[in-house]
């Protein structure tokens, strides 16, 4: 597996991932996707749509990033979601102090420690701060992760309004509003993808953990009582997803909040951990969130959010289950996946992303043998497959040199144009991954294109 | 044509357009998209994508929401983007001071006025505060309208950063990563879909003037001199889009900004306005920059951003055309393009949503004439439609329900399975705008869905 410094400089040189604001030194902790990681990006978010919207026969949203802080306040994040911050009363860096606790002892749950609990850790284990060194840390303060902002004219209170730092709400709000016009029946799922942000202290290992963020979250709406089901039918469905993507299964795993670790509003929750270089960290969480958001936002709003069952008459509050995924995170978990410095039977190296073709940015690449010759066929046939798929046309350089290129962005299908190609109709397709070779129809790339599609969930 | 007040209440109604944060009395000038709203909305991106980036073989970026400070300050927004601000001084409502102006005079272009004149308007012609009738307004400030936030721990201002007000800059600070890493030759677009954030005063007209918005912007870089061609290729391409679309040609025409209007750093600016309830008003502009902001950019951050043509080996800052649309905007336009109220030969009527099949929520609808007979074949076809197109089952209420909820959300084809459905394999299909019906094979409608999503562009 690549090192997380050989994969920043691979994404960075191939167009997947630049830093943000690079021209300008950067800045902290933002990335922007080039063209490469763009496609990628879009191709992640249409598989989770194709898997967990249109296969599922949910519904989808697309809520704004502004929302009255009513909601956070209803939420809890007002009050509750901040990170206990620390800092070192030497050298004034600030950490966050759960995680300098992790570093030393993974087998805590830092989750279940209060702030004294951190605070006198810190203390009697002597920590040293990871910048200068002494053991000389502030009591911990609780530091809110929403960025705030003011909407209109004028900067008072009455305007303040913060960035989303989940999608999750923007869907319970509008639960009722859903349910009234999309005329769904309970069990039903509410799809949503966008832009998040969340202030963190310490973001860190390159796109893991950013201050934006873009989320795939499902809110499945379900019956009391019915909700272990589902949230055991998800949990194994995005194992059966990742799968199908290619994600290889000792790459991941689940693993199971323990009850005492779980959050005051949910009785289930698991995380499938992915072999980052770091270790295994969270990739995909899901959680059965009861009716805790929409009693809430219920109380703090006056609106009545139950629902009314046809099926019995009975009224009730939907239960909630919440697989949530960050784009960013499978993109990585793909790239690191997938990557390869192989050497060849001939001693030669390449490298290779191995990429399921549902998420490769380019499905295939078409080469003119000679651009003179079969330039015009290919690029021909070229703007014909455009229609349906993304397709690379590269003209420059040996046969071997584009095989290369292709390979390490990770283009499951080269097709090469040659001398045979305008009397038989036929061109030469090369598989990546086995770098098998053979000759076939021009008619008949269509096909194999398409059902390298299909996947097996 | 829809009122605006019918077309709010339309897109409430049937899923597409929800108040935001709606349970908590809103929060003022945002919008969440229901399940149709969200589907044509992608669908909208799409086609865009489609026409402007696969089509022209440009390259996509996803630059971050979040940049270095020092961006805006080099494109001019810190110090310029702002809108003239007056206050009332008797009610202490405030306005933008231009369009207070405009409202009483549109044969006045505004953009020419400096704060004095418009002060100066404002008194001489005694102009009355809407609000509380009182001709008494305070001198004009600027009103800066970038959204701003702290990123990081402390609230000072080296870590002030504001929300992108446009996502073009994104693809400025990129070139030379974009152009490096992507091997593509100038002349080459860039074309880039996301979220930006303007603190509007008067933001307003439902979804046209929003605070949060997504744009789809292309930046065409190409030699100097030439682009005064590729201005006008894509003003052309831009009303041929449209057309692509179903929008009729007497529903938008061109404006072409007389060069005593331009911006200090256009040489060509044109808008499409479209023909919305309150008159022609801007749906996509289109400016020819020059090389103003790459200029800007590389003077700011000291890196060259100079291109070297190996056509020629002339060195040169490439020139910028910029075609840039709102999502919502061209949501808007296609929704009061093609919502009617038609009566019927029988004096019935029905709401009718004529919108491109590439547009339309769902391409499909099926609807098994009786539940029970008929059910598990159509949900069968459903199913297996749904692995391509976005499909809607209906199997509620009478046929002729069925037809009305499907025509008034805009769905081009019904399709029911019916008595003959079984023995025959055909079913009826029945075109929206047209109402006829016919008996097809349920194996040509695949065929028929995919022809109705060629566009002739």
């Amino acid at each position: 597996m690549y090192t997380l410094e050989e994969l920043v400089l691979y994404a960075k040189s191939y167009g997947f991932i630049y830093q943000g604001s690079e021209i300008y030194g950067g800045l902290a902790n933002t990335y922007d996707y080039g063209p490469l990681g763009a496609l990628l990006k879009n191709n992640i978010k249409s598989a989770w749509l194709k898997s967990f919207y249109v296969k599922e026969n949910n519904v989808l949203l697309d809520s704004s990033i502004l929302l009255n802080s009513l909601v956070w306040k209803a939420s809890g994040h007002t009050s509750n979601f901040s990170d206990p911050l620390t800092e070192c009363k030497s050298c004034h860096q600030r950490y966050r102090a759960d995680k300098l606790i992790e570093e030393i002892d993974k087998t805590i749950n830092v989750d279940t420690l209060s702030f004294k609990d951190m605070d006198e850790y810190l203390l009697s284990h002597k920590v040293k701060c990871p910048s200068c060194g002494e053991s000389n840390f502030d009591n911990i303060k609780s530091f809110n992760m929403m960025f705030k902002t003011y909407q209109g004219v004028v900067e008072e209170s009455a305007n303040m309004i913060f960035l989303r730092p989940e999608t999750a709400q923007g869907i319970f709000i509008n639960f009722k509003n859903i349910a009234r016009t999309s005329r769904k029946k309970i069990p039903f799922g509410v799809c949503q993808v966008g832009k998040s942000f969340r202030n963190e202290i310490t973001p860190g290992n390159f796109i893991f953990r950013t201050r934006e963020f873009e989320q795939m979250e499902l809110e499945f709406f379900c019956k009391p009582h019915t909700e272990k089901k589902w949230f055991n039918y998800y949990r194994n469905k995005m194992c059966k997803f990742l799968l199908s993507l290619g994600i290889k299964k000792d790459n991941f795993k689940i693993y199971d909040h323990p009850k005492e670790a779980l959050s005051h509003y949910s009785n289930a929750t698991s995380d499938i951990v992915f072999n980052f270089p770091w270790g295994f960290d969270e990739l995909w969480g899901i959680a059965s969130r009861t009716d805790f958001d929409l009693k809430a936002h219920q109380t703090l709003s006056g609106e009545d959010l139950s629902y009314l069952d046809s099926d019995d008459n009975s009224k009730y509050i939907p239960y909630v289950v919440e697989p949530s995924l960050g784009v960013e995170r499978l993109l990585l978990a793909t790239l690191f996946n997938g990557l390869e410095d192989e050497t060849l039977p001939n001693n030669d190296t390449r490298t290779v992303l191995h990429i399921s073709p549902v998420l490769a940015p380019y499905k295939v690449a078409i080469f003119p043998l000679n651009k003179k010759e079969q330039g015009a066929h290919a690029s021909k046939i070229f703007k014909k497959l455009s229609q349906k798929y993304s397709v690379l046309y590269d003209e420059t350089g040996s046969i071997g040199k584009r095989y290369r290129r292709a390979d390490a962005i990770g283009v499951p299908f080269c097709v090469t144009f040659d001398f045979e190609t305008k009397d038989t109709s036929t061109v030469t397709i090369r598989y990546r991954d086995t770098m098998i070779q053979e000759r076939v129809k021009i008619s008949s790339l269509n096909r194999i294109i398409e059902k390298s599609l299909i996947t097996k969930e």
